[in-house]
Protein backbone atom coordinates (compact mmCIF):
# COMPACT_ATOMS: atom_id res chain seq x y z
CA UNK A 1 0.00 0.00 0.00
CA UNK A 2 1.26 3.40 -0.75
CA UNK A 3 1.70 5.78 1.88
CA UNK A 4 -0.04 8.55 2.24
CA UNK A 5 0.01 11.65 4.74
CA UNK A 6 -2.75 10.37 6.74
CA UNK A 7 -4.30 13.32 8.94
CA UNK A 8 -3.50 12.93 13.00
CA UNK A 9 -7.28 12.75 13.65
CA UNK A 10 -8.36 9.70 11.18
CA UNK A 11 -5.39 8.19 12.72
CA UNK A 12 -6.57 8.62 16.17
CA UNK A 13 -10.34 6.81 14.75
CA UNK A 14 -8.49 3.77 13.26
CA UNK A 15 -7.88 2.30 16.25
CA UNK A 16 -11.48 2.48 17.42
CA UNK A 17 -12.42 0.99 13.40
CA UNK A 18 -10.57 -2.05 14.39
CA UNK A 19 -11.99 -2.87 17.52
CA UNK A 20 -15.79 -2.47 16.11
CA UNK A 21 -15.00 -4.47 13.00
CA UNK A 22 -12.74 -7.26 15.85
CA UNK A 23 -16.03 -7.58 17.38
CA UNK A 24 -17.90 -8.02 13.57
CA UNK A 25 -15.35 -10.38 13.07
CA UNK A 26 -15.66 -12.54 16.04
CA UNK A 27 -19.81 -12.43 15.18
CA UNK A 28 -19.77 -13.37 11.45
CA UNK A 29 -20.57 -10.69 10.30
CA UNK A 30 -19.24 -10.47 6.50
CA UNK A 31 -20.01 -6.92 5.34
CA UNK A 32 -20.82 -3.59 6.90
CA UNK A 33 -22.89 -0.40 5.06
CA UNK A 34 -20.93 2.78 5.94
CA UNK A 35 -24.06 3.81 8.04
CA UNK A 36 -23.81 0.88 10.53
CA UNK A 37 -20.28 1.76 11.09
CA UNK A 38 -21.43 5.01 11.47
CA UNK A 39 -23.99 4.44 14.20
CA UNK A 40 -20.96 2.68 15.75
CA UNK A 41 -18.55 4.85 15.25
CA UNK A 42 -20.53 8.13 16.77
CA UNK A 43 -20.17 9.71 13.50
CA UNK A 44 -22.26 10.53 9.95
CA UNK A 45 -21.82 8.26 7.15
CA UNK A 46 -19.94 10.58 4.94
CA UNK A 47 -17.33 10.96 7.49
CA UNK A 48 -16.79 7.32 7.80
CA UNK A 49 -16.45 7.26 3.88
CA UNK A 50 -14.19 10.08 4.55
CA UNK A 51 -11.88 8.03 6.83
CA UNK A 52 -11.64 5.03 4.68
CA UNK A 53 -11.12 6.77 1.56
CA UNK A 54 -7.81 7.80 3.10
CA UNK A 55 -7.21 4.15 2.37
CA UNK A 56 -8.01 3.59 -1.22
CA UNK A 57 -11.50 2.96 -0.59
CA UNK A 58 -12.17 -0.45 0.18
CA UNK A 59 -16.11 -0.06 -0.13
CA UNK A 60 -18.79 0.08 -3.38
CA UNK A 61 -21.44 2.19 -3.23
CA UNK A 62 -24.48 0.09 -1.96
CA UNK A 63 -22.75 -2.83 -1.45
CA UNK A 64 -20.83 -2.00 1.87
CA UNK A 65 -17.21 -2.88 2.95
CA UNK A 66 -16.02 -6.50 3.46
CA UNK A 67 -15.11 -6.69 7.20
CA UNK A 68 -12.29 -9.36 6.93
CA UNK A 69 -10.76 -6.80 4.20
CA UNK A 70 -10.67 -3.72 5.96
CA UNK A 71 -10.40 -5.39 9.84
CA UNK A 72 -6.99 -6.64 8.07
CA UNK A 73 -5.75 -3.74 5.88
CA UNK A 74 -6.24 -0.93 9.30
CA UNK A 75 -4.74 -3.96 10.88
CA UNK A 76 -1.55 -3.67 8.48
CA UNK A 77 -2.11 0.58 8.19
CA UNK A 78 -1.42 0.29 12.23
CA UNK A 79 1.37 -2.09 12.28
CA UNK A 80 -0.52 -4.80 14.44
CA UNK A 81 0.05 -7.71 11.53
CA UNK A 82 4.31 -7.11 12.38
CA UNK A 83 3.43 -7.68 16.31
CA UNK A 84 5.02 -5.77 18.80
CA UNK A 85 7.06 -7.11 22.75
CA UNK A 86 6.33 -5.23 25.67
CA UNK A 87 7.39 -5.07 29.10
CA UNK A 88 5.68 -3.82 31.75
CA UNK A 89 7.92 -1.69 34.69
CA UNK A 90 5.56 -1.21 37.44
CA UNK A 91 3.72 -4.25 39.48
CA UNK A 92 1.13 -1.91 40.94
CA UNK A 93 -2.76 -1.94 40.20
CA UNK A 94 -2.31 -0.98 36.93
CA UNK A 95 0.49 -2.59 35.89
CA UNK A 96 -0.96 -5.73 36.69
CA UNK A 97 -4.46 -4.93 35.16
CA UNK A 98 -2.21 -4.38 31.98
CA UNK A 99 -0.31 -7.25 32.19
CA UNK A 100 -3.58 -9.54 32.47
CA UNK A 101 -5.32 -7.79 29.65
CA UNK A 102 -5.79 -11.00 27.33
CA UNK A 103 -7.09 -8.45 24.99
CA UNK A 104 -3.74 -6.46 23.84
CA UNK A 105 -1.83 -10.18 23.43
CA UNK A 106 -4.96 -10.68 20.59
CA UNK A 107 -4.03 -6.88 19.00
CA UNK A 108 -0.07 -8.02 18.77
CA UNK A 109 0.90 -6.61 21.55
CA UNK A 110 2.40 -9.51 24.02
CA UNK A 111 3.73 -8.87 27.25
CA UNK A 112 7.27 -10.48 27.59
CA UNK A 113 8.46 -9.11 30.91
CA UNK A 114 7.00 -7.37 34.15
CA UNK A 115 9.78 -5.18 36.56
CA UNK A 116 9.11 -4.39 39.77
CA UNK A 117 11.61 -2.53 42.69
CA UNK A 118 9.83 -5.19 45.38
CA UNK A 119 9.69 -8.62 43.21
CA UNK A 120 9.33 -10.09 46.56
CA UNK A 121 5.72 -8.35 47.38
CA UNK A 122 4.50 -10.23 43.79
CA UNK A 123 5.42 -13.50 44.11
CA UNK A 124 3.03 -16.29 43.58
CA UNK A 125 0.58 -13.34 41.65
CA UNK A 126 -0.99 -14.42 38.46
CA UNK A 127 -0.27 -11.96 35.56
CA UNK A 128 -0.41 -13.60 32.31
CA UNK A 129 1.83 -16.49 33.45
CA UNK A 130 4.58 -13.60 34.07
CA UNK A 131 6.14 -13.65 36.87
CA UNK A 132 7.73 -10.29 38.36
CA UNK A 133 11.03 -9.58 38.11
CA UNK A 134 13.18 -7.19 40.23
CA UNK A 135 14.73 -3.88 38.37
CA UNK A 136 18.46 -5.17 38.45
CA UNK A 137 17.17 -7.57 35.79
CA UNK A 138 16.14 -5.44 33.87
CA UNK A 139 19.20 -4.04 31.58
CA UNK A 140 20.20 -8.08 30.59
CA UNK A 141 16.46 -8.74 29.97
CA UNK A 142 16.55 -5.52 27.57
CA UNK A 143 19.47 -6.35 25.46
CA UNK A 144 18.98 -10.16 25.60
CA UNK A 145 15.07 -9.80 24.54
CA UNK A 146 14.95 -6.33 22.97
CA UNK A 147 11.13 -5.56 23.40
CA UNK A 148 9.35 -3.04 21.30
CA UNK A 149 7.74 -0.87 23.79
CA UNK A 150 7.91 -0.66 27.74
CA UNK A 151 4.39 0.53 29.75
CA UNK A 152 5.48 2.72 32.27
CA UNK A 153 3.15 2.24 34.88
CA UNK A 154 5.12 3.48 38.54
CA UNK A 155 5.44 6.88 39.83
CA UNK A 156 6.43 9.49 37.83
CA UNK A 157 10.13 9.76 40.29
CA UNK A 158 10.45 5.86 39.46
CA UNK A 159 9.49 6.91 35.79
CA UNK A 160 12.25 9.63 35.14
CA UNK A 161 15.20 7.24 36.36
CA UNK A 162 14.01 4.01 34.45
CA UNK A 163 13.79 6.14 31.31
CA UNK A 164 17.53 5.92 30.59
CA UNK A 165 17.68 2.64 31.40
CA UNK A 166 14.98 2.15 28.88
CA UNK A 167 16.27 3.78 25.33
CA UNK A 168 19.74 2.04 26.35
CA UNK A 169 18.01 -1.39 26.07
CA UNK A 170 16.59 -0.13 22.60
CA UNK A 171 12.98 0.15 23.74
CA UNK A 172 11.24 2.34 20.49
CA UNK A 173 7.72 3.11 22.34
CA UNK A 174 6.83 3.64 25.83
CA UNK A 175 3.48 4.01 26.94
CA UNK A 176 3.56 6.41 29.19
CA UNK A 177 1.07 5.75 32.64
CA UNK A 178 2.77 8.12 34.74
CA UNK A 179 2.31 11.85 35.41
CA UNK A 180 5.95 12.45 33.83
CA UNK A 181 6.20 14.43 30.79
CA UNK A 182 9.56 12.17 29.74
CA UNK A 183 12.54 13.91 27.72
CA UNK A 184 13.80 10.82 25.19
CA UNK A 185 15.40 10.65 21.23
CA UNK A 186 13.69 11.57 18.02
CA UNK A 187 13.57 8.00 17.61
CA UNK A 188 11.11 7.02 20.77
CA UNK A 189 7.34 7.72 20.61
CA UNK A 190 5.79 8.20 24.07
CA UNK A 191 2.10 7.68 24.22
CA UNK A 192 0.46 9.63 27.28
CA UNK A 193 -2.59 8.01 29.36
CA UNK A 194 -3.56 10.15 32.00
CA UNK A 195 -6.55 9.11 33.36
CA UNK A 196 -7.25 12.03 35.38
CA UNK A 197 -7.79 14.12 32.35
CA UNK A 198 -10.57 12.06 30.93
CA UNK A 199 -12.38 12.04 34.13
CA UNK A 200 -11.93 15.93 34.17
CA UNK A 201 -13.72 15.82 30.42
CA UNK A 202 -16.47 13.77 31.57
CA UNK A 203 -17.48 16.45 34.32
CA UNK A 204 -16.90 18.90 31.68
CA UNK A 205 -19.16 17.24 29.67
CA UNK A 206 -21.81 16.74 31.90
CA UNK A 207 -22.24 20.22 32.61
CA UNK A 208 -22.41 21.53 28.76
CA UNK A 209 -24.57 19.34 27.02
CA UNK A 210 -23.35 19.94 23.05
CA UNK A 211 -26.35 18.47 21.72
CA UNK A 212 -25.72 17.15 17.91
CA UNK A 213 -24.96 13.50 18.65
CA UNK A 214 -27.29 11.00 17.64
CA UNK A 215 -27.07 8.04 19.64
CA UNK A 216 -28.35 7.70 22.62
CA UNK A 217 -26.29 9.22 25.73
CA UNK A 218 -23.42 11.89 24.99
CA UNK A 219 -20.14 9.87 24.17
CA UNK A 220 -16.88 10.46 23.83
CA UNK A 221 -13.01 8.46 23.32
CA UNK A 222 -10.31 9.22 25.49
CA UNK B 1 -18.23 33.75 32.59
CA UNK B 2 -20.47 33.65 29.68
CA UNK B 3 -20.61 30.53 28.34
CA UNK B 4 -19.85 30.56 24.77
CA UNK B 5 -19.78 27.71 22.27
CA UNK B 6 -15.86 26.07 22.70
CA UNK B 7 -14.26 23.86 20.29
CA UNK B 8 -14.62 20.18 21.72
CA UNK B 9 -10.63 20.28 20.17
CA UNK B 10 -10.05 23.06 22.92
CA UNK B 11 -12.27 21.29 25.52
CA UNK B 12 -9.97 18.03 25.34
CA UNK B 13 -6.77 19.84 25.86
CA UNK B 14 -8.17 21.92 29.14
CA UNK B 15 -7.74 19.44 31.54
CA UNK B 16 -3.66 18.68 30.30
CA UNK B 17 -3.38 23.09 30.82
CA UNK B 18 -5.38 22.22 34.22
CA UNK B 19 -2.59 19.50 35.09
CA UNK B 20 0.10 21.31 34.26
CA UNK B 21 -0.96 24.57 35.78
CA UNK B 22 -1.58 22.63 39.12
CA UNK B 23 2.15 21.34 38.93
CA UNK B 24 3.33 25.02 38.87
CA UNK B 25 0.91 25.78 41.73
CA UNK B 26 2.90 23.39 43.74
CA UNK B 27 5.80 24.24 42.70
CA UNK B 28 5.02 28.16 43.60
CA UNK B 29 5.45 29.23 40.08
CA UNK B 30 2.77 33.12 40.02
CA UNK B 31 3.47 33.57 36.26
CA UNK B 32 3.84 31.67 32.98
CA UNK B 33 4.39 32.42 28.89
CA UNK B 34 2.59 30.90 26.35
CA UNK B 35 5.57 29.92 25.37
CA UNK B 36 6.71 28.18 28.29
CA UNK B 37 2.86 27.09 28.36
CA UNK B 38 3.65 25.92 24.92
CA UNK B 39 6.53 23.54 25.47
CA UNK B 40 4.93 21.54 28.19
CA UNK B 41 2.09 21.44 26.07
CA UNK B 42 3.60 20.29 22.62
CA UNK B 43 2.01 22.73 21.24
CA UNK B 44 2.87 26.07 19.14
CA UNK B 45 2.51 29.63 21.21
CA UNK B 46 0.11 31.07 19.08
CA UNK B 47 -2.40 28.19 19.55
CA UNK B 48 -1.56 28.61 23.26
CA UNK B 49 -3.13 31.75 23.21
CA UNK B 50 -5.68 30.81 20.71
CA UNK B 51 -7.27 28.43 23.13
CA UNK B 52 -6.85 30.66 26.37
CA UNK B 53 -8.73 33.55 24.01
CA UNK B 54 -11.69 31.06 24.41
CA UNK B 55 -12.13 32.47 27.83
CA UNK B 56 -11.74 35.90 27.85
CA UNK B 57 -8.22 36.10 27.42
CA UNK B 58 -6.71 35.78 30.71
CA UNK B 59 -2.90 36.63 29.53
CA UNK B 60 -0.85 40.41 29.07
CA UNK B 61 1.72 40.72 26.24
CA UNK B 62 4.98 40.53 27.16
CA UNK B 63 3.58 39.46 30.85
CA UNK B 64 2.39 36.19 30.71
CA UNK B 65 -0.38 34.37 32.68
CA UNK B 66 -1.33 34.40 36.35
CA UNK B 67 -0.95 30.90 37.47
CA UNK B 68 -4.03 30.86 40.12
CA UNK B 69 -5.99 32.68 37.92
CA UNK B 70 -5.94 30.68 34.94
CA UNK B 71 -5.60 27.37 36.80
CA UNK B 72 -9.00 28.59 38.69
CA UNK B 73 -10.47 29.64 35.79
CA UNK B 74 -10.25 26.78 34.25
CA UNK B 75 -11.18 24.51 36.69
CA UNK B 76 -14.48 26.47 36.59
CA UNK B 77 -14.98 26.46 33.19
CA UNK B 78 -14.64 21.78 33.95
CA UNK B 79 -16.80 22.47 36.91
CA UNK B 80 -14.14 21.14 39.11
CA UNK B 81 -15.19 24.09 41.99
CA UNK B 82 -18.80 22.23 42.07
CA UNK B 83 -17.39 18.74 43.12
CA UNK B 84 -18.23 15.54 42.03
CA UNK B 85 -19.17 12.53 43.79
CA UNK B 86 -18.70 9.00 42.28
CA UNK B 87 -19.34 5.32 42.59
CA UNK B 88 -16.58 2.53 41.48
CA UNK B 89 -18.47 -1.03 40.00
CA UNK B 90 -16.15 -3.42 39.63
CA UNK B 91 -13.11 -4.11 41.98
CA UNK B 92 -11.21 -5.68 39.60
CA UNK B 93 -7.67 -4.29 39.22
CA UNK B 94 -8.36 -1.41 37.38
CA UNK B 95 -11.11 -0.36 39.29
CA UNK B 96 -9.16 -0.65 42.30
CA UNK B 97 -6.29 1.46 40.75
CA UNK B 98 -8.89 4.40 40.51
CA UNK B 99 -10.03 3.92 43.87
CA UNK B 100 -6.91 4.05 45.30
CA UNK B 101 -5.76 7.00 43.03
CA UNK B 102 -5.87 9.78 44.88
CA UNK B 103 -5.18 12.70 42.50
CA UNK B 104 -8.57 11.88 41.42
CA UNK B 105 -10.24 13.67 44.97
CA UNK B 106 -7.72 16.28 44.65
CA UNK B 107 -9.42 17.49 40.84
CA UNK B 108 -12.49 17.24 42.97
CA UNK B 109 -14.09 13.62 41.93
CA UNK B 110 -14.34 12.36 45.38
CA UNK B 111 -15.05 8.10 45.84
CA UNK B 112 -18.16 7.35 47.90
CA UNK B 113 -18.47 3.77 46.96
CA UNK B 114 -17.37 0.63 45.15
CA UNK B 115 -19.20 -2.48 44.68
CA UNK B 116 -18.28 -6.01 43.59
CA UNK B 117 -20.10 -9.01 42.57
CA UNK B 118 -17.80 -10.91 45.32
CA UNK B 119 -16.88 -8.36 47.90
CA UNK B 120 -16.05 -11.26 49.97
CA UNK B 121 -13.00 -11.28 47.98
CA UNK B 122 -12.04 -8.34 48.91
CA UNK B 123 -12.32 -8.02 52.44
CA UNK B 124 -9.70 -6.30 54.17
CA UNK B 125 -8.06 -4.37 50.67
CA UNK B 126 -7.34 -0.91 51.05
CA UNK B 127 -8.95 1.14 48.29
CA UNK B 128 -8.86 4.73 49.72
CA UNK B 129 -10.03 3.57 53.42
CA UNK B 130 -13.75 2.54 51.27
CA UNK B 131 -14.95 -0.81 51.79
CA UNK B 132 -16.04 -2.96 48.71
CA UNK B 133 -19.65 -3.77 48.85
CA UNK B 134 -21.95 -6.17 47.11
CA UNK B 135 -23.87 -5.34 44.62
CA UNK B 136 -27.24 -6.20 46.07
CA UNK B 137 -26.83 -2.84 48.09
CA UNK B 138 -26.23 -0.85 45.06
CA UNK B 139 -30.11 0.41 43.90
CA UNK B 140 -30.19 1.60 47.86
CA UNK B 141 -26.50 3.14 47.98
CA UNK B 142 -28.10 5.18 45.00
CA UNK B 143 -30.70 6.30 46.58
CA UNK B 144 -29.23 7.38 49.20
CA UNK B 145 -26.18 9.15 48.37
CA UNK B 146 -26.93 10.06 44.58
CA UNK B 147 -23.67 9.75 43.41
CA UNK B 148 -22.69 11.91 39.94
CA UNK B 149 -20.51 9.74 38.54
CA UNK B 150 -20.22 5.74 38.41
CA UNK B 151 -16.83 4.27 37.06
CA UNK B 152 -17.70 1.19 35.40
CA UNK B 153 -14.83 -1.37 35.65
CA UNK B 154 -16.10 -4.64 35.05
CA UNK B 155 -16.16 -6.75 32.24
CA UNK B 156 -18.81 -6.03 29.03
CA UNK B 157 -21.41 -8.25 30.33
CA UNK B 158 -21.60 -7.03 34.09
CA UNK B 159 -21.81 -3.52 32.91
CA UNK B 160 -24.82 -3.75 30.62
CA UNK B 161 -26.87 -5.60 33.03
CA UNK B 162 -25.76 -3.11 35.74
CA UNK B 163 -26.03 0.55 33.52
CA UNK B 164 -29.90 0.47 33.88
CA UNK B 165 -29.55 0.12 37.54
CA UNK B 166 -27.08 3.37 37.56
CA UNK B 167 -29.84 5.19 35.59
CA UNK B 168 -32.54 4.34 37.60
CA UNK B 169 -30.60 5.51 40.54
CA UNK B 170 -29.62 9.03 38.70
CA UNK B 171 -26.22 8.44 38.17
CA UNK B 172 -25.77 11.18 35.18
CA UNK B 173 -22.23 10.44 34.10
CA UNK B 174 -20.32 7.23 32.83
CA UNK B 175 -16.97 6.48 33.11
CA UNK B 176 -16.51 3.43 30.85
CA UNK B 177 -13.66 1.06 31.25
CA UNK B 178 -16.00 -1.72 29.70
CA UNK B 179 -15.54 -2.72 25.92
CA UNK B 180 -19.21 -2.39 26.17
CA UNK B 181 -21.02 0.15 23.75
CA UNK B 182 -23.73 1.50 26.57
CA UNK B 183 -27.32 2.66 26.12
CA UNK B 184 -28.58 5.51 27.58
CA UNK B 185 -30.56 8.34 27.77
CA UNK B 186 -29.89 11.64 26.56
CA UNK B 187 -29.18 13.48 29.81
CA UNK B 188 -26.39 10.71 30.68
CA UNK B 189 -22.52 11.17 29.68
CA UNK B 190 -20.50 8.35 28.91
CA UNK B 191 -16.97 8.80 28.61
CA UNK B 192 -15.28 5.93 27.29
CA UNK B 193 -11.74 4.63 27.90
CA UNK B 194 -10.32 2.00 25.81
CA UNK B 195 -6.38 1.32 26.74
CA UNK B 196 -6.00 -0.92 24.07
CA UNK B 197 -6.69 1.62 21.21
CA UNK B 198 -3.94 3.79 22.89
CA UNK B 199 -1.63 0.61 22.67
CA UNK B 200 -2.89 0.70 18.79
CA UNK B 201 -2.10 4.29 18.18
CA UNK B 202 1.39 3.99 19.96
CA UNK B 203 2.03 0.64 17.66
CA UNK B 204 0.69 3.17 14.22
CA UNK B 205 2.65 5.86 15.57
CA UNK B 206 6.44 4.12 16.48
CA UNK B 207 6.09 2.81 12.81
CA UNK B 208 4.93 6.56 11.03
CA UNK B 209 7.39 9.13 12.31
CA UNK B 210 5.58 12.36 11.60
CA UNK B 211 7.92 14.61 11.90
CA UNK B 212 7.17 17.88 12.73
CA UNK B 213 7.11 17.67 16.54
CA UNK B 214 9.35 20.16 18.12
CA UNK B 215 9.77 18.27 21.77
CA UNK B 216 12.27 15.05 22.21
CA UNK B 217 10.23 12.59 21.68
CA UNK B 218 7.44 11.80 19.53
CA UNK B 219 4.29 12.46 22.01
CA UNK B 220 1.08 12.04 21.94
CA UNK B 221 -2.09 11.93 24.77
CA UNK B 222 -5.02 9.26 24.95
Amino acid sequence: MEEKEIPKAVISRLPKYYRYLGILMDEGVERVSSADLSRHMHATASQIRQDLNHFGGFGQQGYGYNVKYLYESIGKILGLDRGYTMIIVGAGRIGMAVASYTRFEKRGFKVIGIFDRRPENHRGENAGGIEVRGMDELPAFLRQNKPDIAALTMPSEGAAMVTPILIEGGVKGIWNFSHMDLEVPEDVTIQDVHLSESLMELGYRMNHPSGGQKTSGRRQES
